[in-house]
């Protein structure tokens, strides 16, 4: 589980959050969004753009495991996790500088490995690496900061949300935490993956957020609020809620699930709608739409190939998030039972 | 020993920067300076100024140990070596992006106590603490990400120097070294420091880069090329040497020692310009000037209370660094002595 595997908690997290808000002073002005959302907006002199900017630490044992995360794939992994973040702003990402800490031992198969994910990711998203820092450490970390660009205050943040606005999501939902799930299995049990355990895997150590979807949203002038699928629904759609004082109501039936998770869920004897609601690291974006011009937003990532899916809408009910079963039964987040990671 | 303290060798981390360089393709042409300097330099558009960026990446038991570095002094450093990083290019520090991996237990007082070393550092510098990442992690990390900025194509970079070029230092050299030591023998003996004893723990532990000399040494029109003496001039400077094609020669006698490192030394029973040399993170300014016009920065500089001492020159002979004795004996870098760290 993507919570617990983090080693992060809901509220430990966001408490930190608040904490170093209230040591860090003011911002300046050129500062348009600063600590709290996916980006930091910082608005260029005399240029019709904005940069944004995003920071994340890959940690050994809280983030991944080196007995099922090649070097290549930590490379690939943490560069994703930074596109996708300039993704929920509607950003497109240009420069990355990249911070790694690793062991003397084997340390430049490492290195040369590590620096091929991150170069595929670069080629993939159009990114230039253009700094970085190597030292040695006794647990492998990675530090990515990404930056991005927008044009002149069209980066879209997480605040603007009101009741009656649809929430959708860009992508499936859970196969990342199912992927980890059958890496986990197949590693105890020392079995080889079938052809749909594979493709969970993949989705799980190569994510592949999409730029283009976060682009469209901005383009269509109706997106109010997005923000990135990090750490799953359950966690990530209450920290929106909360800067908006809002409340969802998410109905289970509608997440997109895919055939392979079905699969899965099936052999694991869970409901697959509960690896969507729970699973994080999908990296696909939850977008919040104006209800009357939802369409306008559908069509283009239509056209673009992304198929976005309703999965419920925003509530008047501050700070009150409901999962509404197939046969209408709510049942609050905090009581869902997917709380323990 | 800074070097062997940090776990980094001199060919070790360069072979790396060649190897990522290897891996990561060609850059775009708004990316005027991109790995191997001490900032990546990126032209903005349609603004009069470049955006510097800098990242780097503290780890336990290589760059720091909690037994004497306080969570508040590790955010203060960490600030402080990318705030050097933007001085050496005659930067100003703009915005910065904190990762923090850090234990369970005892987080919440680190967390605070931290960031209000980062606070305290990005206050007096003037920088704005913009964005960051907290993670749990069984060892703690540390990675700043700095920007800063420069009038266009105003950033100095390592490359520029040519023989007969002035080799200049901005403040004195060892003192980091010093204190380093002085912690270690501290904790050994469990005995109380003496008023110069502190004063030498306080430069390795509050380490001060000066932005005003960095800008002094743009504004002077005769700095040729500069970088900051994170590693000490004994690794340093061949590095600066290498991209330029040149050689070095410096004087041990016009080291610029402090009178508490003297004091230091003497108990030590070891030379002071020994430290002077293989000292690393004082995070003062390795200055090459033009010959000709070295007065025009010396001036500068004394103006804003920076005294520059001269410390050698520039050679033609490629990548020869030698030291010469006050007795006007040469000696190869390679050969010093002090290359086991």
């Amino acid at each position: 589980m993507p919570g617990k595997d983090k080693k992060r908690s809901n509220s430990g997290e966001d408490d930190l959050i608040e904490l170093m808000k209230s040591i860090i002073g003011s911002k300046p002005r050129s500062l348009i969004t600063g600590i709290g959302d996916d980006c930091a907006v910082i608005e260029n002199d005399n240029s019709g753009s904005d940069t944004l900017v995003t920071t994340d630490l890959l940690v050994e044992g809280s983030h991944f495991k080196l007995d099922w995360a090649s070097p290549y794939q930590i490379g690939w992994k943490a560069m994703a996790a930074s596109v996708s973040d300039i993704a929920a702003m509607g950003g497109r990402p240009t420069f990355a500088f990249i911070s790694l800490g690793i062991r003397t031992h084997g340390r430049d198969y490492f290195v040369k490995s590590f620096y091929e994910g991150i170069q595929a990711a670069a080629e993939k998203y159009n990114i230039t690496v253009a700094g970085g820092d190597t030292v040695r450490s006794d647990l492998v970390v990675a530090n990515v900061t990404l930056m991005g660009k927008t044009a002149r205050g069209a980066a879209i943040t997480r605040k603007g949300a009101s009741a009656g606005d649809i929430i959708s999501v860009t992508s499936t939902c859970g196969d990342s935490l199912a992927g980890l799930e059958i890496l986990k299995y197949l590693t105890k049990t020392g079995t080889r993956p079938s052809t749909y355990q594979k493709q969970l895997i993949e989705r799980h150590s190569a994510p592949t957020p999409s730029v283009k979807a976060g682009l469209a949203a901005s383009a269509s002038g109706c997106v109010k609020a997005m923000m990135d699928l990090s750490d799953g629904i359950l966690i990530d759609l209450p920290r929106l809620c909360k800067i908006n004082g809002t409340g969802a109501k998410i109905n289970t039936s509608n997440l997109p699930v895919s055939p392979e998770l079905e699969r899965w869920a099936a052999e694991a004897k869970q409901p697959a709608c509960e690896y969507a609601i729970k699973g994080g690291e999908d990296f696909n974006l939850l977008v919040i739409s104006d209800a009357a011009k939802h369409d306008q937003v559908s069509n283009l990532m239509q056209e673009i190939g992304v198929e976005l899916s309703i999965i419920g809408e925003i509530t008047g009910e501050n700070n009150s998030c409901v999962i509404v079963s197939d046969k209408g039964k709510e049942t609050p987040f905090s009581d869902s039972g997917f709380k323990h990671f």
